[in-house]
């Protein structure tokens, strides 16, 4: 979206000028993490633990490395949050099954509200939702956008209704179709070229074989900040592609013009403009990261039961290894409770016996196809897709 | 317990005539579900969500039917809570790490803090935990104690220490000892006889193999109202032998002398005193109920999906069939959602097209072993164990 700069930071100079800045959010300017703390939750995100979590801005806002457990699964309480363009009025979730969402490029195309499509299936899946820019803050570059370390990231349960038996009640996909192409609800500000602005994203159309259009996150009703009253969810892909407060759902010969895909969430060399020609940020890539010790605390000389998390947006995680020496040595690790689909993130554990002295400790997944975790990052303008085992590696003294 | 009732009233007394309500969490009457809605969260449960529970008492508060979602998981906002007597003074979650609990039975019977098991091992399992009592409230003979209905049951992810990996390192189990007796660190009143009102549970020692120490609930820290800092969970055994605040984990030769082991959780027919010659309340039965319709909101004609869960401590579910007209015909359900292990509950649901009229919808699950879920209760005088398919039905009107 680095493109739309100019016109987003007029429209938030506008809006804090009339001092309405709790419709701001999600168009708040960035800061580094180090000042991050300071900052209150944003309205929309109130219901979260604030000792648990990183306000980057009203927009970002992550879940520190200590705070995700050895449950699997991450709780509303703590998960991510991240907004490209302000949320819409909380008054949408006040009668979720009210929400119409439209559905285009198929047979017969219609206008359904959730209440309806209640009535059409039901599924349930766990998967790890990952912003795109998660782990922007190893870069060296300054990549602009949240300087996320590890916690943009969480699994969590997502309920709804599969996109695939939908789209078989209304006929199904319409020839040529390519794409799905889901469209969110946010407001557009007044004088802002919607093509600038608004989250529109296409993704092959075959990914709606495991969508599900969700009302429902970790048992609870979707909250607005996750995408309440509805969200896209295609499982194994990055974050910006689950629509929030999704408002059309629509099968397409072409991706969408809109800059968020056009030149938006593109893979690009530094310095370089985003263009349709370079890879749009679908498939999460294999990724793990140490979640204890988390480099917050303390570390006693003793066994530690290093643990942490694992997953994959393509070929499923087969195993996970450890080293406590900066890379120089790996151990396998164990995996540990429940194995919750192919979309959830996987949890492993390595107890080992540190002495005193200096660790650098990381993690590097392996996939069922051969594929390993990189040790570095893929060098790229805005600091997507990090992977690399090296840049998530936590130093720990153990006294 | 009901044998300690005369104790236990006259505490109560003396403190709420001291005022010191909180400290008789747990000690306070019971009272119909009809009244229930009107009374608060107590204390250590208000962070629950007081819309989606049932308060029967400070020591009873039930998750409604209609609360349990789609997800699998049931967050600590919702999960029912039952004490048998007032749990310990908050403080003792302050620092989790500093519990200590002791162990005995084993070669080198050791004091150890939580620190020390955080060290030994890491496990984590989805458990449905549940009330001995639950459907306590279908009975016919008004049996003493909280009248749950479908709601003193819940799904939730535990974290800890394997109990078999603690009893390694202690040596092993010593010879001849055939129970695993735990003990709750809960205040026993001034002037009350311990045995008559102390938590204190043996189950067959063999339970070890899957028991875990847990410090960790869905994510959290395991909140005092759950059994925090420290909780025995047994997968697949009802609630009573999870031990709350646990404070000594005993291999024993004989079964505690304990009330409300020796004669409370006694199954006996109505009318009969608990004796240590009935049958305890280990292992659950087989058991579903239906979530969705849950009776509370109107039903509109149309496809509705009916849902619900399915689980057992014993013989696996293999799969789960619905009703609409109050068990005489039955279709077969799907399992929908992620297999969270033999331990956890099953979500099943079944798309049924429902004119206007009215239905009784029920569900009944079966096991890999050939076992059915019976349609009657067994009568009993407490009220334990209740699976019975037709008392679990939901009476819908369409219109």
């Amino acid at each position: 979206m680095e493109s739309t700069k100019p016109e987003v930071d007029q429209y938030r100079r506008r809006l804090l000028a009339a001092g309405a800045t709790g419709a701001a959010a999600g168009l708040a300017g960035w800061s580094p993490a180090s000042l991050a703390q300071q900052k209150p939750l944003p309205p929309f995100a109130s219901f979260k633990d604030a000792n648990r979590m990183i306000v980057h801005s009203a927009s970002g806002i992550e879940t520190k490395r200590s705070a995700f457990g050895t449950s699997g699964i991450t709780s509303n309480d703590i998960l991510f949050v991240r907004n490209n363009i302000a949320a819409p009025n909380a008054s949408i979730t006040d009668n979720p099954d009210a929400w119409v969402v439209e559905f285009d490029g198929v047979t017969s195309s219609r206008k359904l509200t959730v209440a309806d499509l209640k009535q059409m299936g039901l599924a349930s899946v766990s998967m790890v939702l990952q912003c795109s820019g998660n782990g922007r803050g190893f870069f060296g570059h300054k990549a602009s956008g949240s300087q996320w370390k590890v916690g943009a990231a969480g699994n969590a349960l997502w309920s709804g209704v599969p996109v695939k038996a939908v789209v078989q009640e209304l006929g199904g996909v319409r020839e040529g179709m390519r794409y799905m192409t889901s469209t969110g609800g946010e407001v557009i500000p007044q004088g802002v070229d919607p093509k600038k602005v608004m989250v529109e994203r296409s993704v092959p159309w075959t990914a709606m074989e495991t969508a599900i259009l969700a009302w429902e996150l970790n048992g609870d009703a979707l909250p607005l900040a996750h995408g309440g009253p509805l969200r896209l969810i295609i499982p194994g892909y990055y974050g910006v592609n689950n629509i929030k407060y999704v408002k059309r759902v629509a099968f397409t010969a072409e991706q969408t013009g809109a800059n968020i895909q056009a030149s938006g969430y593109r893979v690009r060399p530094i310095g370089q403009k985003g263009a349709p020609t370079q890879p749009s940020m679908w498939e999460m890539n294999l990724k793990s990261f140490v979640t204890s010790p988390s480099g917050e605390g303390a570390v006693k000389a003793g066994t530690a039961q290093i643990h942490g998390v694992a997953w994959s947006g393509g070929s499923p995680v087969s195993a996970v290894e450890v080293s406590i020496d900066g890379g120089k040595t790996w151990r396998a690790a164990r995996f540990f409770g429940q194995d919750m689909g192919r979309y959830a993130w996987r949890q492993f554990v390595l107890p080992v016996r540190l002495a005193a002295g200096s660790y650098e400790i990381t993690s590097r997944a392996i996939a069922e196809d051969g594929t390993v975790q990189p040790e570095l990052r893929t060098e790229n303008e805005r600091g997507y897709a990090h992977n690399g085992w090296r840049d998530h590696a936590v130093k720990v003294t153990v006294a």
